[in-house]
């Protein structure tokens, strides 16, 4: 019976987890209807639940099954029988023990994995923020989400070549999760152009305060909290001393390089501003976040921490470096997910013997050249074919009418008068 | 010891999962505050903190012991005994093993069921929003969760008729909560009347718009999150290899009905409307999780969704059709918990072997005329005795003012000369 | 094997709850963004952020160690030892069994204690809010959660003269965290002086709404879905029988305590005002669940209840005492932590045999003495060093541009002519 009482501790850990990493969803959700301007609030915040929802079910029907081909539940395999069953592992197999037993349940395993993917997505959706088409976007959530997204994750989690024939080594997906993320968004900026009015004909850069700060740091506490779920659960197991004894450790990591991400960059803004920059604070502890997920076991705490501040460094240089070289990320995504990311993935080997450079700088390059090319091709058959961006007019007007037909705030903004002077 | 370990998991399991159906209770809050105008906003936040005590209060004191009579701890009986004890199952009785010997604690049972009847509460707040006086709706609350809920609930899950003499299925509340919150909810409204100035004299309808849309979308994904443990904790028990499998699919149908409803509402409203309408893709949202709520476990995860979608269209069509019917409810909750409720328990013989029409209707028959009599029967007479709409002036003025005495948001309107102008 | 399973569900419990409490940390910020005036919004949302992240790096490095000298992590001593490794417990230790093995991952305690380090942190945060320098409170913040919440924490929990010597008994810290928190911030608030233009000359009092009361309402709900880990998870144990229960009972009474608390806070504002009214119906619930927390175990529900009711009434009385007294506390935290802590320690012997009255008497007294003498040392070095009050200008033109040099809702309030008008 023993064997039962792991499996089950194992599922519930899992699923348990999983709750916390979808709650993410609403943390991307409010952080950037935090960071945008009122007039394109509605707008986001309809995208957010929409590529969420995009995710779950592109992921469910296609992409799962091409991440993790060797998944034993062939209910995942499109067609008639995905449709009849969704058969799960039999107490039989269970007690039956063995190396090759399964030790928690295959859909508290798709459940993890289907909120992996929607984050990846999250990570679009702000930094194409306040000028791209909801449609447009929802169009390349299907595209990320079915087939992008899981054959890179396939190269590291699936049994793909990153982990076959390299010793790429990458916990919870500072790379295949953020990385890939960031790097999409990438393509969609650069396909998609700055904001009006962001860089101005004199060279100088206009900063556009977001409308609403409570919510954005509302969206970081929530990805926080959300992350305990994103690393610790990738532990796969807890049911023992020793995994036991890792999530804690993947807890307690995770939650030191946030705090680390925070001092530095709050103190890097001070000293470069003279200010204690809140949006860059944020991203501190964001960027110390996914700094930390592709190696939250091996550092002691306080090695952790270290990597959290110097996530929260660069990200703070490279947002600035992003804004001068026009690549305008309304939220700052790129920086936090792809720049930390990289980081993050080239720090495995200082702190993790089984990791060594070469694998991971091969990941980085094959996640970066796959998503690259591929998003920028989706992109680009979408701008063709229906169009990416709003007229200059709905964008003066935001988003919030031409896409949604509605405004976030009614009665806190000039409203009305708004719309009457586009 | 091993019968010990297992006790222990599904108590926490109950725990955990019980914390996070209270936590609807915030999404309830700011999913309504979202959706109302500024004016009525800091009444709507605190009729729901009230509601939410009151409900654990009546509940514990009476409604309980009505819905679960055959409970065995002797200190939920209103009375000295209930004062001087709370005993919970001894560890004999737990070891004794056996058919009949407790798996988890009486008291983790408690919380889980009391945040069931705070929910069926929350429901009827939205509905009655922006006229109705905030202690008659109290009241109300105190005799919902003293016996209406219970009455009903006993039929379902306390051993009554619909489960004693029917086959009536309803895993985790499409008809015992949901729609039972519903009619208490359209009770309400019937004897409230509409808000003044909703239906105008030539017949038009004038849309109030929700004064903060991001509220109102992290209140819709509080409640997702929610309901992982709604329907998630239903199942009762996670320690064995079989009830860990149910409480994942599950979590998956859960998660997959909740995106159906969101693609299916969004696609809706686009094709009627020709815009992305946001409280309408919220609303699908909810719908899909009212509609898989009374038999999350024996659909495939393709099935979920595609009753998720059923249930994210119709509730588009019952939103225009009670508004049509002049039955105003500012945030769509008779549609969102009712109709899709009604369906949500229509469905289950399509999946669920268990379970036949004829018992179906049965219960929706009889939570409807039960809930529907019993709460125009308290609504009447509270209307009699102490009035339960404000006055027209309060009305115009919002309800902030009369009721609670200060404003949600005194820097971001127009402020004291709204009051003045009033 | 069996031993393994408690040890790995012991674990993920402290870590779940862990988890919740530090969700506290976001309940403390929008609790205060919400009750503060918008100019003052960021500045407060920038502090909370900082004080958890400079409250996890000091506890690591300093408190912890401080605090719980007995722990058998040497990492966590200060010195080369501690970046070097962060060793837990060995699977030979766990099974060899008897009363000294450990049976939960020694990291997951790290995990729980240090976010309540933050909670005591987040406490002294909204009361000197609206005029405090943020890097003094920053520096503060260093001073509390390295060394004087670790030595009166040591008294209780690590071991100290208030267990050992006397039997003090604070179960999840009214004393330890709340009242030391709140006593914190009395010493900072009486150096501080109240806000300008709060007591008049005359001698009136003028209220000063808060900015955003949904807000201030969710942070309300976020502690009190924290609050179930922060008790919850302090029985340290689930595995067995008799603990599973006492976690259950625990939920139930804070569940319970802090329902009591709303219902009476309504009550009593409602008689005393003429008005429900909001922000006290929110303190009442937080001096329900701060009265609960010195014994969530021992009272029966419907006693936990009526402990809730009079911390609420406490409460409203204890905040119109302290604002008479001119301790100007804009969001009544110093009554919620301080005077219902006092009242939750002092209730403790009336339902808990293990308690005697001089010992919580003592235990009070001593936590209030040496908070106070520490805090208002510190208080009182930074004050001449650096200043801990803005200028008189940046009050008026509020925090957020002298600080953080951006507004928290720039599209909201009058935004630009504010500082103008300055």
């Amino acid at each position: 019976m023993d064997i039962e009482v792991r499996y089950a501790l194992d599922t519930f850990y899992f699923l348990v987890l999983g709750a916390f990493v979808m709650w993410m969803a609403a943390g991307f959700t409010m952080l950037e209807a935090g960071l945008v301007r009122a007039k394109n609030t509605t707008e986001i915040l309809t995208k957010n639940v929409g590529l969420y929802a995009v995710s779950c079910i592109m992921f469910l029907i296609v992409g799962y099954n091409l991440m993790y081909p060797a998944t034993t539940i062939s209910s995942f395999i499109p067609g008639l029988d995905f449709i009849l069953s969704a058969a799960d592992n039999s107490a039989e197999a269970v007690t039956a023990g063995g190396d090759d037993a399964p030790y928690y349940s295959s859909l508290s395993d798709f459940m993890f994995q289907v909120v992996f993917v929607a984050t990846a997505m999250s990570i679009v959706s702000g930094a194409v923020a306040e000028r791209m088409k909801l449609f447009a976007f929802l169009a390349f959530a299907v595209v990320l989400t079915s087939v992008i997204y899981p054959v890179q994750g396939y190269w590291n989690w699936g049994g793909g070549f990153l982990t076959g024939s390299f010793s790429y080594f990458d916990y919870a997906g500072s790379g295949t999760v953020h990385l890939c993320g960031a790097v999409a968004a990438l393509a969609g900026v650069l396909m998609l152009g700055p904001r009006k009015g962001k860089y101005r004909p004199d060279g100088s850069i206009r900063a556009i305060p977001g409308a609403n700060l409570p919510l954005a740091t509302l969206g970081m506490f929530i990805l926080w909290l959300g992350w305990f779920g994103f690393n610790g659960g990738s532990e796969l197991a807890v049911s023992s001393v020793d995994s036991a004894n890792n999530v804690a450790r993947v807890f307690v990591n995770t939650n030191m390089a946030a705090a680390g991400g925070v001092v530095a960059a709050l103190l890097t803004a001070k000293a470069m501003f003279g200010k204690a920059d809140l949006s860059m604070t944020l991203n501190g502890a964001l960027a110390g976040l996914v700094s930390i997920t592709a190696s939250p076991l091996s550092p002691t705490p306080l090695i952790a921490t270290i990597i959290g501040v110097v996530g929260g460094i660069i990200v703070v240089f490279s947002i600035i470096a992003l804004d001068k070289a026009r690549i305008d990320d309304p939220v700052g995504a790129i920086s936090v997910h792809g720049t930390a990311g990289i980081f993050g993935v080239l720090v495995v080997p200082l702190t993790n013997g089984d990791a060594d450079f070469v694998s991971q700088i091969v990941g980085i390059v094959s996640i970066f050249a796959w998503t690259f090319i591929a998003s920028m091709i989706v992109w680009g058959i979408l701008k063709a074919v229906i169009g990416i961006r709003v007229t200059e007019e709905e964008e003066d007007e935001g988003l919030d009418y031409s896409e949604c037909g509605m405004e976030a705030y009614p009665e806190f903004t000039s409203g009305g008068s708004q719309r009457s002077s586009a």
